[in-house]
């Protein structure tokens, strides 16, 4: 098992690295909160670039060191698109983040999501609900529990999803991260416990989506999706947390939220508290 | 005629049941304000999803306890979506909140907009000249006024609207939210004038739109569509000039505005000045 | 070569027109930016409308007295709309700003763009890389250099635009924006080079789109597309160094921003500092 202190160092070096190379981590991703993700991914030093076209999906997955694909608010294009796009960044062997929105919801959305499971997305984000719907989709063994996806809502907690999250991860070779209170991220092997965050995160549209897309950002540049999620969950607690300081309530948060993003040091964020446990 | 009194309970009892229930309203809305519907929902209590495809559009109206139509930046899809989704809410009998934002411009709008006669929303929420333009798109009796839309922006004043909004009430048997310096809002027997308010209301985008998508949130909840909507309207008023009070111009207006929609009590709402006149 | 005064009354009276006569410049843009677009033409006292498809596109054209057209974030339906509202504003002869946002990725966008040839768009704005990219896809003499577009992100410096947009600029007989540390500015026959501007400009997204968006609301006011283009552009240099004095981080940047937009008066927009040189 690897030591805290050694994935502190990945994490440090992750988020070092993006300060420092300002890469690009194109998205397919919802209209509800795409301004929020480009902000957030810009705030913690990547770069953004949207696109909903199949061939636009194909040259961003050329173009990007890593991309984030986030399945909500669906367009008819994406049936082309999202399959092409994925297929893309298998073949080229680039790191993307999937954020399985509101998994369970529609005829295309569950297609594309169990047709996700042939191209192994590098690292999952979701909440407790979604990867426990994800894992129940895809049929993994040992994922255990049962998903009520409320619209995007979580109506579970992220301890309800750790063997749906950890049955993932080992069947990708990639990572995953169930937000919550606490934030869980697994590689199958281990899981961190990231602490910190703010009850405002909650009480906002888009914090998850937003962290999907700064993993991405970090997917660009760490040596392992592990510490790329988790360079991601510990920059939005440690955010989350100085943010909420600040203000007294969510419209505010918002802006404080990203300046934080964008003042936290890549020291900060190794720093923030986590647990580290065998899966 | 309903008391004043009432009517206030009406709208406590509202606000009072969004905070403690978390109503999920999903919504169908343009893209240009649809981040702010979202966390205007949320900063009031209740919880937001945003679809585009026809079968999501079903599945939200069952998924929902009430929902919101808008009808800004048409997509092609939106020609089977709406339709669909309408027909189900009206089948499921659940509350629903239609913007009828642009009436008039475009073949699709009309068509859609003409279509959504037959199932008769619970609230319709627009400027002046949209309400004007709907009751006439409608063929209303007794509607009067002649419409000037000019994108959407209302050329007219909440006066001018008010027969048109009272024969709308009376067709729908719900509830109609007239957007202005004073707010009307009337189910067809009485009508509402709410005060308060902010002149950065009509200096950012979306006040209007969001404000479609809280009345749909208190649908969830409210007695009747009168009470929906004069509780949003209220709680508009009053986080809109608490807001004021604390900001030099519409940049900053918008964080504030959210803070005080968050931050308001169902007391603060019911206590809104507002006058109560017969239709 | 016109005088700096007389370009700086030209600046001043559209700048002051606007204000006077709220005029709406309606948009085909990007959904990552849209809501940022709408506030930044509000806010210097235009007036927003954004829409998607084809026919509502030619009735955009025909209801405003500008238009913006923003090629980010494509949909199917573009292909469609924008050829299709761009012949309509050439036949009624109404200004328009293009963003050929990202111009070289995807089949869509070239093709859309090589199009817009023939129509002559009044106002190119865009970086330096799609300033190059666009005079070498227009196939136009004299433009010189080779682009290197990455995503949304120029990877080069205006001075490297310069000929390009000389180049353009005398073939459209418009004006064309180069956004960088220095803005350039240039109607074929002068090159204003406007100063002030904020680092966090480059670390919110929106700052360039938002900027074509006030071009074509001082379009509707302004005697020439480079009073128009210069209005824009020293609005946005004066508005991000006064932004910039008041906050630590972009988060906060894009309100302060907003507030400053709206604050700026007519006769500081013309003195923002610019130099004047021949083409």
């Amino acid at each position: 098992m690897i030591e805290k202190a050694e994935l502190q160092d990945l994490v440090r070096d992750a988020a070092a690295c993006v300060r420092a190379t300002n890469p690009m981590a194109p998205s397919i991703t919802n209209t509800v909160t795409i301004n929020f993700v480009a902000n957030a991914q810009i705030a913690v030093g990547g770069s953004a670039a949207m696109v909903y076209l199949p061939d636009e999906g194909e040259a961003m997955a050329a173009a990007g060191p890593a991309m984030y694909i986030n399945v909500g608010t669906l367009l008819p294009i994406y049936e082309e698109t999202l399959p092409r796009t994925a297929a893309r960044l298998a073949e080229l062997g680039k790191p993307w983040v999937l954020d399985p929105v509101a998994v369970g919801i529609g005829e295309m959305r569950t297609k594309l999501l169990a047709g996700f499971k042939e191209q192994k997305p590098t690292i999952i984000r979701g909440n407790a609900s979604e990867v426990i719907a994800l894992a129940d989709l895809w049929g993994l063994e040992g994922a255990g529990g049962e998903s009520t996806v409320r619209g995007v809502d979580s109506t579970q907690g992220v301890d309800e999803a750790r063997a749906a999250a950890v049955a993932i991860a080992r069947y990708t070779g990639g990572a995953v991260a169930v937000s919550g209170e606490v934030d869980l991220v697994t590689d199958g092997e281990v899981v961190a416990l990231s602490h910190g965050g703010s009850q405002f995160m909650t009480q906002i549209t888009g914090s998850g989506c937003s962290l999907g897309g700064v993993c991405a950002v970090y997917a660009a540049c760490a040596k392992t999706p592990l510490a790329a999620a988790l360079a991601a969950v510990n920059v939005y607690n440690l955010a989350g947390a100085r943010a909420e300081a600040k203000v007294k309530a969510p419209g505010s948060f918002q802006a404080a939220f990203l300046d934080e993003l964008y003042l936290a040091t890549p020291e900060d964020i190794a720093a923030n508290p986590f647990d580290l446990e065998e899966a």
